[in-house]
């Protein structure tokens, strides 16, 4: 038996670096398109609008060096970043919760082209247990522990009403899920070791709401 | 004529407690629907895991005040968090891409729950263009600055390729859009008076992949 870990093992990054890293996987994913060679941290900086130091220093975790003058090489950068990102690995997810917002995620093929492969939904709605979204079935939230023993899958994403958004939290920690991914505005808690990600889209949508009426306010409120 | 706003105008919030708020309307809609009468900023605070004095804080930014030793009445914290997040008010909107994760917006009820109502999708994909997503139409991209002229609309969704995504933006501001949302993990570059809000649930699942992993290797590097 090898004592080799099946990942690299790395320091927890900086979370800055880590919501950057993306972008710039994007990026380079459209030059890698346009058959580019190269691309240096300059070029990168004035088309992220991120500093170029930052860019050289967020890129230094990678595995990968920049050459002085001509930069980094595009396709190298391209893989070692989809790879560092976790996205290159298929990582097996449960969904709980396949209302309107559940099954859009489980129709999203973006979440598969980033690495997440959800296999089964859960749901208590009699009406939706045994049915499909797409190819992925539903089954009923009570089989979730029996399923989750006979799969291993670890990650589970949290689609419900949030007011069942802490219950259904406890039950997946109880069901040996070790990895939750919260997409309800609800700020659930759960023991420190199980990972867990909170995306709340109203949030965003929040924020846009106020920016949008300060910017309004101002330009009104703008002498001419 | 009258020349009262027609919302409240209101300095810009810090954004953390702009993030904070959500989470107060979700617990505070669980209470209410439970018909609990008052909360207080500790019961707050020991649920969300917030300091009470940053939630009597945040709080404060609201046109409401709390009673000593017994909180805030349930109800109207309720409806005063609603109105002053902008969920009350409907806010139309476009989405441009209509593809996996743009049909799965456009069909999410909670988007209008939270007062923003897609009245229209745009793709360039002429299979696409004059169906239907649920009850919202869509339309060919070219027409989307005449539509723009004859609805009003200012808010739009970016939910195409992230290749495409600056390209779109520009069109988006040309066609006299005042708002983007984009989903794309491609960071878009808009003018100053642009709103523009990031939503990358891809940089969210690399966020989760990382601790995952880093949460992984602390405990198989943990002695025994």
């Amino acid at each position: 038996m090898s004592d080799k870990p099946r990942h690299i093992t790395r320091d927890v990054l900086p979370e800055p670096t880590l919501r950057r890293l993306p972008w710039y996987l994007a990026y380079v994913k459209m030059l890698d398109s346009k058959h580019e060679d190269y691309v240096s941290s300059t070029q990168i900086a004035k088309r992220l609008n991120v500093d170029a130091s930052q860019i050289a220093k967020d890129l230094s975790f990678l595995n990968i060096k920049g050459k002085t003058r001509i930069g980094y090489e595009v396709h190298p950068l391209k893989k070692e970043l989809t790879e560092f990102l976790g996205f290159k690995h298929r990582h097996n997810a449960f969904l709980v919760g396949t209302g309107s917002l559940g099954s859009a995620l489980m129709q999203d093929l973006g979440l598969m082209q980033y690495g997440l492969n959800i296999v089964a939904g859960f749901d208590i709605n009699p009406e939706i247990v045994g049915k499909n979204v797409g190819d992925i079935p539903i089954y009923d939230i009570k089989e979730l522990a029996a399923r989750q023993r006979s799969s291993g899958v670890s990650i589970a994403i949290i689609a419900v009403p949030f007011e069942n958004a802490q219950e259904v939290a406890d039950y997946l920690v109880e069901s040996n899920i070790k990895a939750i991914w919260n997409f309800t505005p609800y700020r659930i808690k759960v023991p420190r070791n199980i990972v867990l990600q909170n995306t709340s889209i109203y949030s965003d949508l929040a924020i846009m709401y106020n920016r949008m009426e300060s910017s309004w306010n101002n330009i009104k409120n703008t002498p001419k």
